[in-house]
């Protein structure tokens, strides 16, 4: 079977740019191979209006700029934590959707960011310089400190946002420059009933029916932001088969991984990810049936973590492809043959992929540790993770940039300020479900007889001690918070709060894990991938392109569908299909603002449509942008295939899945009647 | 690193005898290895006293007589099904424990049953006289009805009641011939908190604590049955380094699977079981905290599950040790190249490992629907298990006996009655709790569109049909499934009780289902096995045992620790050593009766101990046996290292874990004042 299939694969990635794979980074796209497949000539023009356009959210999402008044449209799913930050029992935005009547109604996402590229610099050859001649911790140890450096002076000498990013795995070290807004306001949300229509079951299926939407407005100086590069949109969206192009964040694909890497996620890292949190969904589920407002307050939490879970038992099952796994061998071992083949590569190379091999190694003899010490895993929940950015602020900030942790480098400051600081509501049972929970787990991975665990615990069980915790900090206020933000190491250390207590008792420990980390499994291991990286430039060049990163990426394709198991699937839906589909019961309800408007919608309005263009998580709220740099959709999801993205790009089935703009104008006029938001758009 | 450990791999398990390796059958124990290794001379008679004084439990235990008058040594875990279904909210006596004053006092056991071997007989002539140059699909279906008819035929002839047994993963099929009990008491049982002491956390660890025993009688024409042999007491136990034995009926080891087979469980059986359970016991966690009720209800689950994670879970571990997949798969190509090199021995075996792996491939493309529709993944608890069992017994029974599924034949019809018709509480939130966890699951691997989920669900969600499900059956009286047990065929259709409706609306699905998996994953796997084991007895006789097939087998090894991470660990833990591990909470707390007892007990009493005999679970209950037969301890548990025993014996780290007889024996007299209990088993 391996040997039957291994030409197959190998054709279908050999030939990428057939193959419309690829997220490509904006001084590198494929404007040859785009007009070649698709006849289109991409302008530098096209590509600064995109880059101008496009925003990223830091918390992870895209979205895209679509009025010269700072209007952004991005998904509902990239808005929940805003939506759910501003309900209650009493205002449940996210069942009961939100649209503000005026300006003035827009609501505050405390803990949202945006930022928009304005210009990239490459830093490769100062980092090399840097850490030329070294040993491997060594060079781990001042590639950090060294690019810590230029991010602050890029801050310095550009008066913009400074951001190090690293493609290639290693291979090229790039500053990327942004403007930033953190005034973010909730605009328009529907119901989640609708925006999720079919939830869980659904996620990552097509056909679909989501409007997966929500609007944002971007504020300077408590005033709309003037965003002049904003696009326009092309309401009946694309034809079929017409090509399509996608800009946006995706956060991370695992292409260049090692085949050694990729078996510690198959047989390490996913596994371990998934049976904690699959348990933890079940204790999500059976607490949501204790009330009503335990079904409000944990939604969020549970749509996070089954929308991970999702993704990660497909990344499992990609993984378990024989004929994948035989493949990435086959592939690696053709690159250490022509490497060998070839003195100068074979020393610049040197025992790279043995390397890489040995820091897992090294990594499993304490990555449990590492994990639930340092990482945090032991705490889950956002109390603990106020009390340790308290306590590493305070001991950070006085040191020299360079020497400290990078959540508290200048530069990276403001974001963890606004993480610690928002006023956002904590939910004490929550918090005490999800600190149990990881105590216990903590129990069970270190062991009832660890020496960490039985300090901690002490005689104490983990619901026991969580509920102590959460119910004697006072973290759960904003201001109390503030106050240690601001106080002295001192003061933090005379702190008789629990939460806070509890991390400093550990921090020594588990920054000698991070140290540890850093010095035996990532030295080592970005040194062995700079070394793999730099052998496959000087073979291929930059024809391909780099791992996903979270920064500005261009992915090209058509609006097409695909064979499932011998029946095509058509490349889009409509509204009269939805209704079918309805069972009235969670997750295929709809909300009564659409039961009530069934009949007066256009039956033959797109609602959610596919493309074959190369996308990944983080591109959720992605604009899908035509020829003509026109808006003609608004990317939330892949197909099931499209998981499996992570190592590789399945052109015959990985699609992308998209809002339709006939459903998004159609819904805010005829259901919302936001004809405000509409004209501002630019609409009728 | 693969290359560096394969020798020593090999030479392990190339030596089982001196690595104490082996669950031997009693027609072929190396008395001679046992003679070598520790002087001991295993007589014949020796091997019948143990024969005649070991009991299986049917539910899934070992267990051994203790007095002429039916006494029964076994574990309190192996009770927990009787302790549970004795207690109620106002009679907790799990948590309580139980001392029956007077005989008459002793406690029903509904559910259990006890098997006590009288004879075997191997049949393997004649089944494979009748499989003989058929094609594999007849030839499993031949070789079902010869095994039916033989086991029928058996007990015709005998008297006693018979089960066949296929030994060497099909190389050899025995008829087993059993006495059996099936009046069932609890006599004793210590509070859970001591019995079962650390936990889930403490579960397969060592040094350990666990008063892990209880005591039942068997009971025929409602008196105290007569049971001549049994076994008498070493009070004092074994000395360090001793000659020990365990008799019992380990449940199931894969030490002969094809790599093929390994990588089944690696990659597919064992990470869906585990996902699938990790989730349902973050549901019972959770919904234990809503109630004292509901944390009591649960417990037994709950254990159940969690038991079963922490062996999935090192099993898996096991099957990631790239060492051991290296061992198998050299051991696997070596018997290969010997078939290969013997013109003989490779016609008889002909495409047989290819086979299993067509056999894998064709299981994979079903496997969802046969596991939640035929095995009743989608439908778990204990209500749809009696309405498939009531639907399918009336369907059956008049079948000529061949004919019939196995649980419905004449041999196997009484088990299945009892399990069936058993008086036992059913706690519908829990029921509830199941069934919708369990639909959930059904929709989430077979698709919301799949046409089976739409036909099940309709529009209800799992929730909502589970609830109406468990509240609309009369199934829980089960004096309503007696009527139903005598129905027939047209009663049973026109039943309206819902849980009846649902079995009997996917049962034909759920028999297509049955036979693709017999015909076109059993039967091939069988008849290739029967190929392989064949070409290795050819080639190594019986100088090797068959995998563990929950049939009575003997162990042999010594009273001996082992080196962790390099530090010894003593093979035996005592009194004065617990109570410094008393945190107080649970799992880590004890009793009013052991606190009470703090001073009283003698703190240099032997607790639990460690041997070196290779066991597995199915073992739990068996009696530690000395070179003179005498009890000497009762197996309850193995240590972390003897989970991988499923799959490989590694003589160095795999220990059993007992109770040691000083703990019982002082305990039961003062603690629990047994003292008719204690005369009766002939101690002082």
């Amino acid at each position: 079977m391996k040997k039957m299939f291994l030409p197959l694969i190998l054709a279908a990635v050999s030939q990428p740019v057939l193959a419309d794979e690829g997220m490509w980074t904006l001084d590198n796209f494929p404007t040859a191979a785009v007009k070649e497949k698709y006849g289109v000539d991409i302008s530098d023009g096209w590509l600064e209006t995109v880059k101008s356009s496009v925003a990223r959210m830091d918390s992870g999402c895209s979205a895209s700029f679509v009025s010269a008044s700072g209007l952004v449209l991005t998904n509902h799913h990239c808005a929940l934590s805003c939506i759910a930050q501003n309900s209650s029992a009493d205002s449940d935005l996210e069942a009961d959707g939100f649209l503000a009547a005026r300006p003035e109604d827009e609501v505050s996402c405390p803990t949202d960011r945006l930022s928009v590229l304005v210009a990239t610099e490459e830093v490769t050859a100062v980092v090399n310089r840097a850490t030329a001649e070294m040993a491997d911790k060594e060079a781990g140890e001042m590639r950090r400190r060294t690019v810590k450096r230029l991010v602050q002076d890029c801050e310095d000498a550009s008066g913009l946002k400074c951001e190090s990013v690293s493609l290639y795995q290693g291979g090229q070290y790039w500053l990327y420059k942004y403007r930033r807004y953190d005034d973010i306001r909730l605009v328009f949300s529907p119901e989640s009933d609708i925006a999720a229509f079919g939830g869980d079951p659904d996620n990552f299926n097509f056909p679909r029916w989501c409007l997966d939407m929500s609007i944002l407005r971007v504020y300077e100086n408590d005033k709309p932001a003037a965003t002049p590069n904003y696009l326009r949109w092309r309401t009946e969206g694309l034809k079929p088969g017409e090509p399509m192009f996608v800009a946006g964040r995706p956060g991370r694909t695992q292409r260049l991984l090692t085949v050694s890497d990729l078996k510690f996620l198959r047989d390490t890292t996913i596994p371990h990810w998934l049976l904690r949190n699959v348990e933890l969904r079940g204790r999500y589920i059976q607490y949501a049936q204790t009330s009503d407002e335990a079904r409000r307050t944990v939604q969020a939490s549970l749509q996070g973590v089954e929308n991970g879970i999702k993704v990660q038992r497909k990344r499992l099952d990609a993984l378990h492809n024989d004929a994948l796994f035989a493949h990435k061998l086959a592939e690696e071992n053709q690159l250490k043959a022509v490497v060998a083949s070839n003195p100068k590569l074979a020393a610049g190379v040197g025992s790279a992929w043995d390397d890489i091999e040995r820091a897992n190694a090294s990594y499993l003899e304490f990555r449990d540790d590492y994990y639930f010490i340092e990482v945090g895993a032991a705490f889950y929940g956002k109390l603990f993770n106020y009390a340790r950015s308290l306590i590493r602020v305070v001991a950070e900030r006085d040191k020299p940039n360079e020497d400290r942790l990078k959540p508290y480098t200048e530069a990276a400051l403001p974001r963890t300020k606004q993480l610690t600081l928002a006023d956002r509501p904590i939910y004490p049972e929550l918090e005490t479900l999800q600190l149990s929970f990881s105590l216990d787990k903590m129990r069970e991975f270190l062991g009832p007889d660890s020496n960490f665990v039985r300090e901690i615990l002490n005689t104490k069980s983990p619901s026991t001690l969580a509920a102590e915790l959460v119910s004697g900090t006072r973290l759960a206020d904003s201001e109390v918070r503030a106050e240690l933000w601001n106080a002295d190491w001192a003061t933090i250390q005379a702190s008789d709060d629990p939460m806070i207590r509890l991390a400093l008792a550990l921090d020594e420990r588990a920054r000698a894990l991070r140290r540890r980390f850093e010095d035996e499994v990532e030295a080592p291991s970005d040194r062995a991938y700079e070394k793999i990286a730099n052998a496959r430039f000087a073979i291929q060049g930059t024809t391909a392109y780099p791992d996903a990163t979270f920064t500005l990426r261009i992915s090209y394709g058509a609006h097409e569908g695909w064979n499932e198991k011998g029946t095509y699937v058509r490349p889009w839906t409509t509204v009269s299909e939805l209704f079918p589909r309805v069972t009235g019961t969670d997750p295929f309800r709809l909300p009564a603002s659409w039961r009530d408007a069934a009949n007066s919608l256009d039956g033959n309005s797109k609602f959610n449509f596919v493309g074959t263009t190369d996308i990944i998580g983080g591109n959720s709220g992605s604009p899908a942008i035509d020829r003509d740099g026109k808006l003609v959709g608004l990317i939330f999801d892949g197909n099931i295939h499209a998981i499996s993205g992570s190592y590789w790009f399945d052109s015959a089935l990985n699609r992308t899945v998209a809002v339709h703009p006939e459903i998004m104008i159609e819904s805010l006029r005829e259901i919302y009647g936001a004809d405000a938001v509409l004209e501002e758009m630019g609409i009728e």
